[in-house]
């Protein structure tokens, strides 16, 4: 009996995820699928469009065993932080076997050689990386060129230099070369399992076709309503979805803005949050207070930081999380708990062993954190809580409707 | 050339504000009405219906020749503090010859016992009050009594007992001796010249009678529109009104939720907060953070604290007015600035003089603030800006204009 573990955010479930499911197990041979998830805020810095109870009982219904949630502090930072909290949580579980994502490419050998480039940087990258980065090119973009052009150099690979660029300017590539940077790093006995994925474009907005891109059916949404979504998602999501229809979601950045507001005007914006700098602080601080999120991201835009890093920059700020508390975690282990959002009945047992394992408690209320970890675990936890009722505040603002806290909510069985 | 003061808060303008200004310059001879009124928040520790500059234009309209800023930390404080430190403001501008108030009683013998009596507290009075609140009684309440039962007593008026504890019981009478009692402390030059109300009733919410009470004339638009107001306010003052209708005015309380949710969710509440105690704050910290300003602090709401006095708590809690910053502004003379919200053109020559004989800087652009004061008056006017930027987002989050902030609002001219 095996398991294969999927990092998402599933925001929202699509048919693309459920082909991935299916491929997963087809070509691993697993009897269990094991979901991490981002909770209610996601790798872009923004809210996700249904918060993580609601995307968990989808999962849940859509071919996924169970749903564990990755901390706000992981699930909101860069590609690598994500990822590796991600492959550090499945390693911590010590029951996945595999590790399977989607990405436009699924060449293994390629995928391990860059991954292997990242963990042990030849100074030749670094070099070229420290450059770009000066000259004012985000740390993303500076280390793929960097890549693209030692490989190219070396000859190691059979890919043209335009390819290799391509390859490289995919964000699901560079998550699944992350990931196995990872399990390089950890010494990981979990395998990966790349799935090519049948839309190129991450950001496609193009939604002729049955399978569409998240943020293309996120577009669909804004101008249209959940009927639009119908031919997109699997029946079973659509039902739930258009059941929270207008009373939790559907959720976007801009339901953030009366938040920003009151945490810009109520103290001082400082530059020892995550993903903020002196600069960044300086310009945000000069910025009307009115603005919405989305307007003052987009005020804030640079050459320097990609659009993703000042979102994540003004989520930390709203939710104050501090450099050194995530420097703390990082050096503690990174993983201090883990927390079960949902289970189908039958995966029962498998999460039962899963907790006896486990290198770090598995919560499946929030209150038992309390008794299961320590000054560090609570501290991480309490930017969980945070960010639950910062989604909360957001729901009932704009549908005036409460939605359960995290401690009155039990885990999702089906 | 005499000059009167009037303290308020004209929340909004109405019949009988203009019948008061009239009465203290008849009474008084005075050329000119100075105002020194409560900014965007008030003594009930909620916004004003409209904001200051608003407030403003129209006392300079109906009969007020200037107008000065009360600044937010004792705007927003119990009627012993906001009363003296508006009295302390008239010391400190050297050319206010009387002070005029309201008040139900306008017998100034009686006020002046009564002030004598809180400024030298006799042990007899000093005993009942602490008695009574170790019972749970409002210290308000507790002193009124004791005063009451200590004048009866030594039989020192001609007032039967009921008629002191009515006269005790009013607010504006109250007002009235904390004022009387401030230019005792002060040993002030500045003459009282109490005016009998009109209407009885300060929260009378009777509006059959042209003259009617401010909070009758906000339930007035809470259920209806501008147009009811028409009769209870002057016609300069509705047209102003009128003008900001549905723009940035009417505010009311509830138009804090917003801030006063993301204050909780995004920082603990703490007991140093001015009017906030550890049993506020714990039971503050249990309650659902979705609720509104008006249900949070109705749910707040026990024997020993008067609603005016959670609202304060609330309001601090969100403005995060520290308990030692204000024990600090009240220990530094308590007042370090004086801002100029308006003025009429012909007392240019009235305030000039001011400028010149005044003990603390005038200010009339917010801007001058930074080569004016020290860092006790950095800090006091820290506050006015905070709480100018917090009114303005609520004028934001409710109609979506934009009001000037306190650095781009010139001093009104008219």
């Amino acid at each position: 009996m095996s398991t294969v573990g999927i990092v998402c955010e599933y925001n929202p479930f699509h048919k693309g995820h459920e082909y991935q499911i299916q491929q997963a197990k087809l070509l691993t041979g697993a009897e269990h699928v094991i979901c991490f998830m981002s909770g209610n805020f996601l790798q872009r810095g923004v809210p996700a469009i249904a918060d993580k109870h609601t995307r968990t009982e989808i999962a849940l219904r859509c071919g996924v065993d169970a749903v564990f949630e990755i901390p706000f502090v992981y699930a909101s930072s860069s590609a690598r932080d994500y990822a590796h909290a991600a492959v550090c949580m499945m390693n911590a579980l010590d029951g996945i076997d595999y590790i399977s994502f989607g990405a436009e490419c699924d060449d293994m050998d390629l995928l391990q050689k860059i991954a292997e480039l990242t963990v042990n940087e030849p100074p030749q990258v670094s070099e070229f990386i420290k450059k770009s980065v000066s000259s004012g090119i985000s740390y993303g973009s500076a280390r793929a060129a960097a890549i693209s052009e030692y490989l190219q150099n070396q000859n190691l690979t059979g890919y043209t230099s335009a390819d290799l660029d391509r390859i490289l300017a995919s964000p699901n590539n560079i998550l699944a070369i992350e990931y196995i940077a990872t399990l390089i790093q950890t010494d990981s006995r979990i395998k990966p399992v790349p799935i090519r994925r049948i839309l190129s474009e991450y950001n496609s907005t193009a939604t002729d076709n049955d399978i569409c891109s998240a943020s293309a059916i996120r577009e669909l949404l804004r101008s249209g309503d959940v009927e639009s979504l119908r031919r997109h998602i699997p029946d079973s999501c659509y039902n739930i979805l258009q059941n929270a229809y207008r009373k939790s979601f559907p959720m976007f950045d801009d339901d953030l803005s009366h938040l920003l507001s009151a945490r810009r005007i109520l103290a001082p914006c400082t530059d020892d949050i995550v993903d903020m700098d002196r600069d960044l602080c300086n310009r945000l601080s000069r910025l009307d207070t009115n603005l919405s999120f989305t307007e003052t991201a987009t005020a804030l835009k640079c050459r320097n930081y990609t659009l993703s890093h000042i979102q994540r920059g003004l989520l930390h700020t709203i939710t104050d999380l501090r450099c050194d508390d995530y420097s703390h975690f990082k050096e503690n282990g990174w993983i201090a708990y883990i927390k079960l959002l949902g289970l189908k009945k039958d995966a029962g047992a498998v999460i039962k062993s899963m907790k006896k394992a486990s290198q770090v408690p598995i919560i499946t209320r929030s209150a038992e954190i309390y008794k299961s970890t320590d000054s560090t675990g609570l501290s991480m936890f309490s930017y969980d809580i945070k960010a639950a009722d910062i989604y909360r505040n957001m729901v009932y603002n704009k549908y005036k409707i409460s939605i359960k806290t995290d401690f009155e909510q039990p885990v999702i069985v089906i």
